[in-house]
């Protein structure tokens, strides 16, 4: 049979990334293309312990249908957290629970947005929520980053000339691919973009608990008087991404749609995680596993861009995060990056080509992304040694 | 803010079932309603101590990333016991995880469906599938039921005439909500059919294991020599329904599509209930297992239909299933239905009324749907006394 697929979903590719993983896995290739959190941080004995608490104590909850919104402690706890420590979440706000962030991503597009409808976002940025909302049909604008975030200027000329722009798309905090965090007065001037043009902010934070360095700037989603900003965490950074469990906090009347429509994707998140999520909230020391997780991730980081330095400091530019798992680096205008990528994985060390992040992957850029969280630290110290010889 | 939502999505309701549900946990009603697997058919034991030996053995891989095809043993378990057992799956076809059977459904129609366009169904059928349909922007088209199954000419005749024809959706073992197994020999017409006008189907078949009378007839996909079915399954009925794992067995050039979409919605299915699922189906007596449940939901489905025939054999009709989970009943046209079921609810018993399963649903219909597997014995004995007195 020919097959005819819609389409939205008949041009689009798989990912790179997963495409460089799945082909680098098992193999002897150091995985500077992987965005995966550090085995190390995750909290092996409590989740056992935990499990086993609920399988004993409850299990008919972790293993029975539940709602659609979520494990109702967990909504609580969240809603609760994210108010003391973030002073987020307003009265016309609520709190559900999704199958990790991308779903949380996917269902502002799939409520937001009619085939066609537009989507700014920055450029570049997290290629997942990208060709998500590729396969649900939007028109992707980009808007170039700075060193200190998304560029006001064509961001506001993006909003007063594309057509049915129904969302901007951020992640304001350790940015993916570019490490970049955006700063207060620009996390402001998207608000108030936002607000004069009509048009809702979906923030992405899976990393903002990965600070390191400096001190944490306030979310847009903190600003939100007005009902404007979808904003999606996650525990995949945090507990473990295995699970599958993210949430959403958004106005009700969103939150809402948004439920219907992961009624109709998975029924609802698969309970053991979510109910393992609120242990690991309530009856653990989230904090201090938080802050050992920053241990680990700011050794990493400050061993791979001391390398860096010392070996490529002439010749590569890079960004120097203050939290997240990445780094952007960018060769002389002189040096072709596929090329320089290719070669590097011939020689061991997967990195990722920038374009792969742009919403025209034919758009010049000479850019890759590499992460060191998933690299052990003999990993990272031979994988920048090689990158330097090529 | 005014919210202006997505067409597919502004229009949608929150199934009603789901909406029962909620509105009537935890209070004092007899859940004729819900559509849950009893709670005494969970492997509570071996689930615990499974999760013990996983955390133990190879923690990082439940809880770090997968890829979004799914746990390999599982895929490949699941290949091999489909082939042997039920004679399913080609060269052509190839099969991938998902997080229940709900998203291979909502997939399915993403990848094949343009808004607006056609997909055929048993009228009545499953509301959580029609409800994927809808948020997809799909267009339904409902076929009616017989006895034996979907009325063959009036799907040739909507195969004939309708736009844009790209599903047939079908549950052709123990219906939702109709408990009604199609016969072989519909079976066979629907694929003749759908080969003469190159539609595919979608065969949903999360009761299959679940038969407790007469003998198993061949699934749609163990004939399709041509690359024309999409065949979902889920461990819900069989294993757990919180821990959302179902699978997709499909041609693999259609499986590769609804790949790539899957990551866009959620990445990939939760890790611990994927290998979970798959020492299950390796390391413990699956099929003893199967057995066991099958003998409980023959003495409550018995229980059930005895007191129906005892009670209100003089004024209703009912289906006699051979497996699954649910009834249909059908009350006198002097009875009118919806205030039947509200008078039903108010005495206690949670009952859903037929209207919830069409395609439009101020299509006349004098039928509710019952459930044998989530109430207790006492509750079938009592709900059904309370159902004659109304």
């Amino acid at each position: 049979m020919d097959y005819v697929f819609s389409n939205r979903i008949a041009s689009l590719q798989p990912s790179i990334i997963r495409e460089i993983l799945k082909a680098s896995s098992g193999h002897n290739v150091i995985p500077f293309s992987a965005g995966n959190p550090a085995a190390e941080t995750f909290p092996v004995e409590v989740i056992s312990s935990f499990t086993q608490e609920i399988l004993t104590q409850d299990p008919v909850a972790a293993l029975q249908y539940g709602v659609t919104e979520g494990y109702s402690p967990l909504r609580e706890t969240l809603k609760v957290q994210l108010k003391e420590r973030f002073d987020m979440g307003q009265p016309q706000d609520d709190l559900f629970i999704v199958s990790g962030a991308q779903q949380g991503i996917e269902l502002a597009c799939k409520v937001l947005c009619n085939e066609g409808d537009t989507i700014i976002c920055e450029s570049p940025s997290f290629i997942g929520s990208l060709n998500s909302f590729r396969s649900s049909g939007a028109r992707l604008v980009g808007v170039p980053m700075e060193s200190d975030g998304i560029h006001i200027e064509m961001l506001e000329q993006a909003l007063k000339t594309e057509k049915n722009v129904k969302l901007v798309y951020l992640i304001p905090s350790f940015q993916n691919p570019t490490g970049i965090t955006t700063s207060l007065e620009k996390r402001k001037a998207v608000y108030t973009l936002a607000k004069k043009y009509g048009v809702m902010i979906l923030e992405d934070n899976p990393y903002g608990e990965l600070r390191f360095k400096g001190t944490d700037v306030p979310t847009i989603k903190s600003m939100d008087d007005e009902g404007l900003v979808i904003y999606v965490g996650s525990f995949s950074k945090v507990l473990s991404p295995g699970l599958r469990v993210g949430f959403v906090l958004a106005p009700s009347e969103v939150m809402q749609k948004m439920v219907v429509a992961k009624q109709g994707e998975d029924v609802h998140t698969a309970m053991l995680p979510q109910i393992l999520a609120h242990k690991f909230m309530t009856e653990y020391d989230y904090q201090g596993h938080i802050e050992s997780i920053r241990e680990i991730y700011r050794r990493k980081c400050t061993l791979m861009t001391e390398h860096l330095e010392k070996l490529m400091g002439d010749s590569i530019t890079y960004t120097n995060p203050d939290g997240g798992l990445f780094l952007w680096c960018s060769l002389p205008e002189s040096v072709p990056m596929l090329e320089y990528c290719k070669t590097a994985a011939a020689k061991g060390v997967a990195v990722v080509p920038g374009t792969a992040f742009l919403v025209q992957e034919n758009e010049p850029c000479n850019s890759f992304r590499i992460n060191f969280s998933t690299p052990s630290d003999e990993q990272i110290v031979k994988g920048i040694e090689i990158l330097s010889t090529v």
